[in-house]
């Protein structure tokens, strides 16, 4: 019982909360055997009756009670003053405390990231965090960050980016020396702006002990072409969104072409029995849901607001590999070396 | 005769030129009634064998022979210099004395652009150009604009772009009043910078008979949420080039599942009688291959270096679609209305 993991839960946060919460924990807990506890902080008012829906679900879970939950569309400012006590507030501080490895919400993303940074701090060396997604990829994962944290990025942001991404992908996708890439575009002439060269630059200069690769493209992330993609959070974010609805869309071709016809009813009568449930599942986006906060004292995880039972579990999934990996851990030497060199950056300018 | 469509190709241009452009031309031609001319600029001693090998290409293509072309890995400047009397300069300058009225190319995209703008030169009101390209989405086409001739965009650039897309739209794609949205990022608190805030603000200021519809995301493209998707070079790229690698990822993985195990391989024979052959036809970047050059006096069309000659032949299908359409007089209205928003800025400007 003492070596159970304890995930801490916003169980108020997300469009369908609590309800799709429990449920997703419930999802989560079939079939798996490793001891996992939940801290379920929101309503209990709520959440007991949820719970009870689902056997022995109960046994495995600490309500905590919490009067107030942070508005969807607050801003982070805001939200911050007010969310003192609310259930996502508490649901971080558990993790500050040590009772709980991870936190996760499906609420309010600006929000949840501003009070993560208030309650855990940021990791000496790191100037902003940023939100990292494991992106399916021929042969696993790519890790591309950042997806949203920050719309503008300083070049050395965009090297922090790369040294978080690296520990993160050693530490959960389990590659021994994950190759990094920074995104930009096309031709020569078109390459990207001032920032994005200069970050190349300094990612080239920096003795950071990384396996940088250069420019890669749009294309290179779903080629997995390199283990870890670096970029803005605006650019990060539209790319992510973007591959989503383009799954979304060929998913809708594939459904409309495997019912089209008798012929083709009967044909995937066949298919379903197999591989094509595998690929439905390769292409539902709900099973890759969870993008990881990196750069703080803790880990939180936030879940897509508007995702069902089956997305929150994969969240909680992606928690738990966060709580079992050494990242932590793995990302305090590079982050040694990235406070030397910004140490050094801060003496060649003062002798310039 | 004297009514046939004239396009005029660099048939120097794309990493495998002259053969998948000879052969491009060729796949077009199959099985079409209207009458099509080509202008093939380039090497006469390569282009003359190749057109012999299909049977009646001769008679509908005039080779013009140019001793040079252009370097593919070129900076635009550069490129530019060396260019006159290249078969890409030839290839758009007979688009400018009206032997044609569309000109195609698989080369430097940069160089492409730059020679563009040196023979049309830009519209009024026009400041640069833009690419727009055709994505597909659930009914029809999206158009997004800029996929990569501008890295930095200015507000009013941005603006410039709205209305290149929509004129495009009506013209290319029916629609009698295309829906304009701006691609940005999630949660209100993480909206874009604040160039896109201008954009936006400005395009709502304007009296510009838009229907524009405010931000949208990522998702939203293949979505078809706006006909029109306005965004800067870097970000319409990286987001392209997303999709197109998200596409191919999952048609590896439909080919794992349809040949998976006997069954599988059955059950496929089943299907690809039918409706799969279309779907591998919707997901195949090749046919949506083509970035239209908007904003200046004459159409461009560039094609994927790396194009083979289904790709290239989708070209000539989009320079013929712009061709046949009144998109340089569809223009004119929204130009004149952006002329003078721009007058009112500047005199705004003055008095300040």
């Amino acid at each position: 019982m003492s070596s159970a993991l304890v995930l801490s839960i916003d169980a108020m946060g997300g469009d369908d909360a609590p309800e799709i919460v429990v449920d997703g924990v419930a999802h989560f807990l079939k079939g798996r055997k490793r001891a996992v506890r939940f801290l379920l902080h929101g309503d209990e008012l709520q959440i007991a009756p949820l719970l009870a829906r689902h056997e022995g679900l109960a046994e495995v879970c600490d309500i905590r009670h919490s009067d107030s939950e942070v508005d969807m569309s607050a801003k982070p400012s805001e939200a911050v003053r007010r969310a003192r006590g609310s259930s996502m507030w508490n649901a971080v501080r558990s993790v500050k405390d040590g009772e709980a490895q991870v936190a996760i919400s499906a609420g309010n993303t600006g929000a949840l990231m501003a009070i993560s940074k208030v309650i855990l701090r940021m990791k000496k060396g790191v100037h902003r965090p940023a939100i990292a997604a494991s992106w399916p990829a021929p042969t696993g994962f790519s890790t591309v960050l950042d997806v949203g944290a920050n719309v503008d990025c300083s070049p050395s942001q965009l090297v922090e980016f790369a040294v978080l991404g690296e520990a993160f992908h050693r530490a959960v996708h389990g590659e021994k020396a994950p190759t990094v890439g920074l995104l930009n575009v096309g031709q020569e002439e078109l390459k990207g702006g001032q920032t994005i060269r200069d970050a190349d630059a300094l990612i080239r200069e920096a003795d950071l002990d990384l396996d940088y690769q250069g420019f890669i493209e749009g294309d290179d992330i779903s080629a997995g072409t390199t283990n870890v993609v670096v970029t803005d959070g605006f650019t990060g974010n539209v790319a992510l969104k973007t591959a989503e609805g383009t799954a979304r869309l060929v998913g809708g071709w594939l459904r409309e072409a495997l019912t089209s016809s008798l012929i083709a009813k009967i044909a995937t009568g066949l298919l379903s029995l197999g591989a094509l449930n595998q690929l439905r599942a390769k292409m539902d986006p709900r099973n890759v849901n969870g993008g990881v906060f990196l750069g703080l004292n803790g880990v939180v995880v936030k879940s897509h607001g508007g995702t069902d039972a089956l997305g929150f579990s994969t969240s909680l999934r992606i928690a738990l590999e966060m709580a079992d990996s050494r990242f932590l851990s793995e990302i305090e030497r590079n982050l040694e070396r990235l406070s030397a060199l910004q140490a050094d950056t801060v003496s060649e300018g003062e002798t310039a």
